[in-house]
């Protein structure tokens, strides 16, 4: 197979999970703008993201966020979904929108707010086990605002406390993805602030918590490609969480504000044997402002031009030049991939799927949008609060 | 009058409006956490603005956001508030929570969602009048998700034409106050995101605009202290909305965060000669987890005590310092007076006027906070959306 | 002529002009790596400089700083440059490496270094007069490092006496070009931090004082797009000091840190009539550990390709979907000519303008760097202090 | 004991350690200047530590740079420091000023420039025999400038066999700390960027291997005090490298740029039981342009005032009010720590300890600093090169 063929291989081999409540409403704390056509129910979203798989061939399994997707039989829910050509990926956690979360969740200073929240994150593994989910996905809003207002080390021993427990109720071929975030919704601390905090807390519990990196949870200025080759490199990536931003966790689309980084970060992934799926690739997008569908069939494609780039980088002159400690030599073959125009490639590559080599085109010809505006009225409308 | 009796003096004028907003429910995109006892209406909102001003004596006036304090009859609001021992403060107006705003308001590409806007920056100079209010504040969420998505220029342009209508609009006495803010909502542009454009629109509309500095509104290391004296010797320093961050606009309260650039920045007014009524000193906050009125009470009390150690810098041993290139003497000087425990001195101010020295105590014994949560059952909370 | 033909030419008009002090010895706090073959006089400098031009055909000139590039005759040291097929560009003043200018150049608190600095400055603009050069570049070190070390304003008064006098002394054609610059070496505060206060200088100079825009220069998360159209919008863009940066003033090649961003920036000088002659295109930048020559020549070429995009966006499909409130479309349009591989159409136009279409290729071929290697022997070589 | 005779009673314990590079010229890359009296020998060094340590009591040990200070006979100085009243510290490796050095020391694709890199840290444990030093500091310039330059990862395994080797040749009473440093000099990847990086590297080697937390070397907005924190809970706490910045890595006087925060780290030292010597509380600052020997009292008194304050937190009481969830109360007992001037107590303190209160007007009469530049004339300063 020639090298060209096996880029070409491995593109169709690529799978990005798209989350369920990207489909829905979202905004910032100013104002969240509805848009009409929105899905109402867990299914109605399941429904839009088999027309972003069917229209990119790389997005076939959708992530769920319980309670916003809560269901009485989820194994129906698994059943819907597998109907309409999709299937159900991991299950992500809430513990930030109940009242009793005001001061956290798994970190709180109540034992009975922690157990609620143990609770919750033990009822979405029974999910798991249900839908044939690998991956539980954790985030968690905990922090404080104000220094002094708890002991930032005693939270640590209740979240180590906490996830130990989740982590013995997971099954064998179970995982954990702990998810880290910088700052947002607290201001002062947050209890999983960065990869190194991830990353010691699974290390303690084992092989089965890894780290999850979204791409929008940094401090200015992080090198997030590094942290990628890093946790390769301990056996401890499980997943991405994509998004792109500017200068908070905007949740942007993948790609939108700086193309360059992700595809450093792709080429990290590629370099570092974690293109499998023992790496999730997962959008975490939120679309305030733009229509949802095409939003995230663009974020899918913006990820497939970064690993069909990061593909392309000849990597035996790559690494000739750096052993050679040829500076400018081994950021030209670098750039040289990231400078390629690999839209004509993908087409192809689509064309070759039975796909149409314009997924945008295709989506807005299939009359789909004006669909689900006529039908979906009335009922309520998706949104991060259900 | 002995330099500390001058202090004591200049501290019993000082003057911190509170905004209406403050005393109801605020929280993240991720969740609002309502608190009992929240006002309900304008004028509880002003029941407990008059409480903050009762207990510290140097909160004299409320500033209201319209629509959120709109009323039929705002001479008679006026009046409630004098009735209570407060006065109205800064109008301040709000273009971004109609669905029109989803692209912006006074930038809008739209010609029909620009006008909807200046009419209400008109609708609040008509308020004004009504209120006896001098200043309008005018804060824009207008910007841009995503590179391409509007013409940055043009907005500009867009911007500079509604404002000038409304500058016109202004009453001999009346002001316009323009605020900057770094990013949020809008992600990738911000049509007014920092002094400079807010500057130079100012500058071209007249002596009667001028510039407000929000502390939370500036990219990461940002010397706001420059800001202010900058834009006090271009004369054009209109006030101040107070608050405080760790990463973006935490609006936590304000001295929380970094206490000693609070201090730098009174001592810029100060040594300006900003500290008098031509630059209004305001509070603009969101108390998400923490008890409203107490946190807004505290937050006053953190603005007197920056402003106790600047007034008590040795401004004769600091300039003779600084001529004489003493670095280490001359920031001595100043971390003199930041050093000093000013609580003692502004306990005495209290006692001087009437006032409890503890304010925070004193609330705490009046029964306000019991009364509040009793009293007000039923109706809707104000939050950031009523 | 077609909108390609139109594109082709308008990059054969560009200028891109290179720095004198780039060819030399740079480095950081920690240490300067010296290079073989690196110029040990101006002249030298120039001779690189020629090579640049010779194999790029869009870098026709050169800035010179003083007093690095000092020498005797700077009207000879003109006819050596246009000797050689280049002419000198704008003179950069340096402020900032006697031992006088510890605490300041033309914002010190003493006077006589004032007075030291505003003539080196006098001095450059005599310089321009033998050079025949447009441009005096003006950044200052200036600053202070710890708090209360010197009077923030004081400074500013300081600093518009110094550029009036210079200002005055300016020639019918002669520009001062004011930089501005975040923080470093000052760590405190920055006489000129940002475009807000270069903007208000030179607003009040006159019309021959423009702010210039060093990409490397903001505080994170800036968007600097936007300052550059708002400059041109009031007519107050007078240059460009380009480099890359990931965290500080890293000075890296232009176009190396985030090139989508240098594309943003070259469309709002496209979209905004900045790419004509009254806009000075220059290169800042520091070569630390890679070649020099070959550095620059990839530098000039990264902004050929930025504005080969930037000219091929399609302006009226953009300005369609930006009215339409088109959000993904109005991207896409954008993205569409930033994805485009425009590197075969920039050797299309070297072939045309006679050039080879590889100029690292050829500047590799021409055995230069072997010959300065060589030839490049004894001597002192020419680096930040000389 | 009553708690305040606790409290004046670890005061006293207090041990920080100076770094004898600060006593010699330092400076950003645009200039150092050059201060007149400042050391010329590693033992002048000395004398100026000695003075410190005199005036203040806490400053009882002095590290050296190697090769800054490398003399013939280590066991020497090290009698020389203790005939003046001090010791010698930390042994700080220096692998970052060969020419060799150029892409990196220990991480370099060159196996011989790494062999070189581990000889020097080999070098660096035979001096720490001599000495008796108990901790060899690791800092490393390595990194790239450009994406591609090098492999990521690849680097991480040649720093770990680096590390490993020299690990291994620790004494049982010896110690290896590894300091992170976000960026500088490396621009665009830094091989220990992060705490993360750290801990896990110092995971792997074992009990002997510790992190350092260098207060300046952190992305903006980094809540170091949730690092220091988290270290100690994972024993892997090593020590400090004090300084302060508002910027970048700006080696300011600790205590100088944000005092708030030095208290909140020192806070969490207290708390987490980590103000014992197994924790290495050393300065690491640059004195660029002000007096060196003052400016190290005052960043030892600093020090010492936010560790007052500390210790002053009434922790029964924050323990309560946190496990209340009482977020303003809780904030209010750790603000009135923080807000009570300190300063008496520490002279109070100084008066038992048999000093003079006011350690700064002490130095300034004792005439050492007239006397050091009445007598170190000739010779070469210290500085960063030597």
């Amino acid at each position: 197979m020639t090298e060209l063929a096996a880029v070409r291989a491995a593109l169709k081999t690529q799978a990005v999970e798209t989350p369920s409540w990207a489909y829905g409403n979202s905004g910032t704390r100013f104002k969240v703008f509805a848009q009409a056509g929105v899905p109402r129910t867990p299914q109605e979203k399941l429904d839009d993201a088999a027309r972003v798989h069917a229209f990119t061939g790389v997005a076939p399994t959708v992530a769920l966020h319980i309670p916003w997707d809560r269901v009485e039989d989820y194994a129906a829910l698994a059943r819907y979904a597998e109907d309409r050509g999709v299937r159900l990926g991991a299950i992500n956690s809430n513990t930030f929108q109940d009242d009793d979360y005001r001061l956290g969740s798994i970190c709180h200073p109540d034992a009975a707010v922690r157990r609620k929240a143990v609770d919750h994150l033990l009822e979405c593994v029974d999910i798991m086990d249900a839908t044939g989910s690998r991956d539980l996905k954790l985030w968690f809003a905990d922090g404080t605002n104000y220094p002094g207002q708890d002991d930032v080390r005693a939270r640590q021993d209740r979240l180590a406390e906490g996830l130990a427990e989740v982590y013995e109720r997971l099954g064998d071929d179970q995982r954990m993805l702990l998810e880290y975030k910088f700052f947002e919704p607290a201001f002062y601390t947050t209890d999983v602030p960065d990869w190194g905090t991830a990353y010691a807390h699974c290390l303690k519990l084992g092989e089965k918590a890894q780290v999850v990196v979204d791409t929008g949870h940094h401090a200015p200025g992080t090198n997030i490609e590094f942290i990628v080759a890093t946790l390769l490199r301990e056996g401890k990536l499980g997943g991405f969480d994509f998004n792109s931003r500017f200068y908070a966790d905007d949740d942007l689309m993948v790609g939108a504000a700086d193309p360059f980084q992700l595809f450093r970060i792709m080429y990290e992934v590629v370099r570092g044997g974690g293109f499998t799926p023992e790496v999730a690739f997962m959008l975490d997008q939120c679309h305030n402002i733009e229509a949802k569908i095409p939003a995230i069939i663009r974020s899918v494609m913006n990820v497939q031009e970064a690993t069909a780039k990061a593909l392309l980088v000849d990597r035996a002159a790559l690494a000739g030049a750096q052993a050679s400690g040829d500076v400018l030599g081994a950021n030209a073959v670098l750039m040289d991939a990231y400078d390629t125009d690999v839209r004509p490639l993908l087409r192809e590559v689509r064309e070759e799927m039975g796909l149409d080599p314009d997924p945008l085109a295709a989506y807005a010809r299939s009359g789909w949008a004006e669909r689900i505006v006529a039908e979906r009225v009335g009922g309520e409308q998706a949104g991060w609060g259900a």
